[in-house]
């Protein structure tokens, strides 16, 4: 298996874990840069994240052009996914998504913090893009290069962003990561939030950040275990390669 | 297939999306205007929508009288259907349920307002219907003409309205987007209330709720995409048309 | 088939279903009037609902004691069932349970009220009864008949109590009736509460109760629709009678 | 079948129930102590609860040492179970687990207090371990045996312990008992956050946690008719052994 086929089928590994855990529905998408080609990456024809299959995958160019002639519909957000590989060399995989716990905190002014350790990998503080502040009245959607050069430079260094009235995107350094974060975000923001309603939240602190960032390892069994088990759950074993 | 024939598969479908993404229980119902004569609709006979097979539908005048004979037991409250495509002669498709998210609303003085992007089709206030205004002390269902008529006044030019301890009535211009409608209501309903125990809510703008409903497009890949995963999901895909 | 055969029939039936909706768990029981000896009651053996089949069902005579000689293991609050038997001549089917959403308002002074149709069978305001007020320190189990019939009594012509710290009794003229109110009260508790959060409630008004009580007819196809689509789901839809 | 080999089923059991119901996802494990020798616990290898088999499972001694040479990789929190085995000779039984719905407790001051009469297990309050009070930033996890006796001096006497923005640990007499336990703990939670928002909670008094306590028997039918229910669910229903 060339690194291209192990990275295709992860990519189908992960719409399916996406769907599966409720990160996304009919709409939503996952992404990774092309294993041989920094200025390319790879993302699904229009087609909900639960029916992806390999040859579903297309190739884009940065600016969201598809390569190779392919005339297949692609994703109008695609432009999220180049924006954020070209602003940002260290990230290999892009989720989108419009995971409903995460959106309280995208339509009101209360902070999104990590409170568990899980949801670390968000860093102090995820920011909020508003689409609005900076193009007005849109139907919110991400459908040009200049919106999502704005998106990633509200990302800026961050892994997650939320926005405004619509959803969040994500930015990791390999798939696993990424829907690792995309997993666990939702589930941060409702423990914060249930935390709310029953008194003062005691978020981590930068150094607890700072440690659990340190020691992560994108290749460790701890990581490994979470992959094979929501693989296994959105039944796609088979598709797992070896640990 | 005939163009009827296509309408009443999409009804089944409609039924079945409906039931599994727990829109309608054992209650609530969807109907479709009939595709050769405005005059009359086309809604299952009294069974769960679950179970709604394509030689469970009925066709009635838009007084709520069966035709042809059909001597079946209709839903009680089909008045709602008959009424609402009275008023509206643009709209195609109607839903009543009881989805138990939006009733936090329909028993408050607050407001349900599009927070999310895939709200915007509710308007920017849903109104709230209250039988007893107008009727007094009933049982709270819709059973006869007038009262299918004055709640088809309070939703007006509107897609949707709630009613007061009872549930909501979406309409709108095909099958597809009033089951769409029905979908995201509710989980618009969700995120504004999570939202309103942790701040103050920002919903979409005037602005941005027109541009949305100008850029809807009923037959788009993106609407399409919706239709077919949850058809899939609630085991109808079979039943699909071609895109 | 006999009225007996056909009452256990349902039974099973009534079983299944509270599990399958979520009203108990390895835990809570439902009960049903000996159809041939008002002084009797039907109730299974110590086993998890889900799994009560015919054969599991035990006869007992209002003091809780097994008839015939039939040794196997009672549940232990049984004394609830013929307390209430006892004490309500009208009452036909009897449930307990500890569904975790009508909690909330058996361990705080927030009273349950009819905010939606569905719920309007529990009447105005459902009664707590608290073990404590007369038993002192107890497990909060109902364990003998001087303690069901305590209960009993908060119960009084209601047909809903909740239990503090502990769960809820439902009282009804069949079971398709008890078990339609062991489902929708929680769902009437969830909307309650969700409501409370964002506003002040507007309960349904005594007159809306009496109409809806006045118009119940236990064997209406909206009646049997809800039986017959709760049985499907929890898979024993091969045990309904005809309509 | 020898003792051994049921307390291995039995654990197999642990870990599937634990995952069905929720209470663990990829993370989280349960351990028991090895019934021929106090100094020991058997605790899976690194794998998510729902895919372990008897084949799995590795044999500890209380400083985390696998035993008999076994070099496959161990639970990086292994530590908690040796900690806690030593700390109390009278338990038996250990999970760890990260139960969304309990870490609100677990982040605010809010104390978790048992409201319901299934969860009168955890006491009257259930202290809260804060790592940092002692190891000051770390990545949270319980790493090795300094923290692992911390973590066991603040569970002390009681059954259960909450981990600062983290998780659980809890501590029984049997397996049965802390899979009940930790099916337990997060639905009380869910029920006082629910409460505290309509109200001031009411909790079990000493006497009756008092009373609960002295009448548990951890081999009542009452007790094996939940474990039956849940290894049914879980789908190992025959891995049972004999009631």
């Amino acid at each position: 298996m060339t690194d291209l086929d192990r990275v295709l089928a992860d990519l189908v590994i992960a719409n399916r874990i996406l769907s599966h855990e409720n990160v996304v529905d009919a709409y939503g998408h996952v992404s990774v840069r092309h294993p041989g080609n920094p200025k390319r990456y790879l993302l699904a024809r229009s087609l909900s994240p639960e029916m992806v299959e390999q040859g579903d995958i297309m190739e884009f160019d940065l600016e969201g052009n598809p390569v190779a002639g392919d005339t297949r519909q692609p994703y109008l957000e695609r432009f999220i996914h180049g924006a954020v590989y070209e602003a940002r060399p260290d990230v290999v995989a892009v989720v989108h998504a419009h995971a409903e716990d995460v959106l309280p905190f995208a339509i009101t002014a209360a902070p999104l913090r990590p409170v568990i350790h899980s949801g670390s990998f968000m860093g102090e503080q995820v920011p909020v893009w508003d689409i609005r502040d900076r193009f007005g009245d849109t139907n919110l959607l991400v459908t040009n290069m200049p919106q999502g050069r704005d998106l990633a430079q509200r990302l800026a260094g961050n892994n997650v962003t939320l926005m405004r009235g619509h959803g969040f995107v994500a930015a990791a350094r390999s798939l696993i990561e990424v829907v690792r974060m995309s997993v666990y975000v939702p589930r941060n923001a409702r423990v914060q939030r249930a935390a709310m309603q029953i008194g003062e939240i005691k978020p981590l602190s930068k150094g607890e950040i700072d440690a659990r960032n340190a020691g992560y390892k994108p290749h460790s069994p701890e990581t490994w275990r979470a992959w094979e088990y929501w693989a296994t759950r959105a039944g796609c074993r088979d598709l797992l390669g070896k640990k």
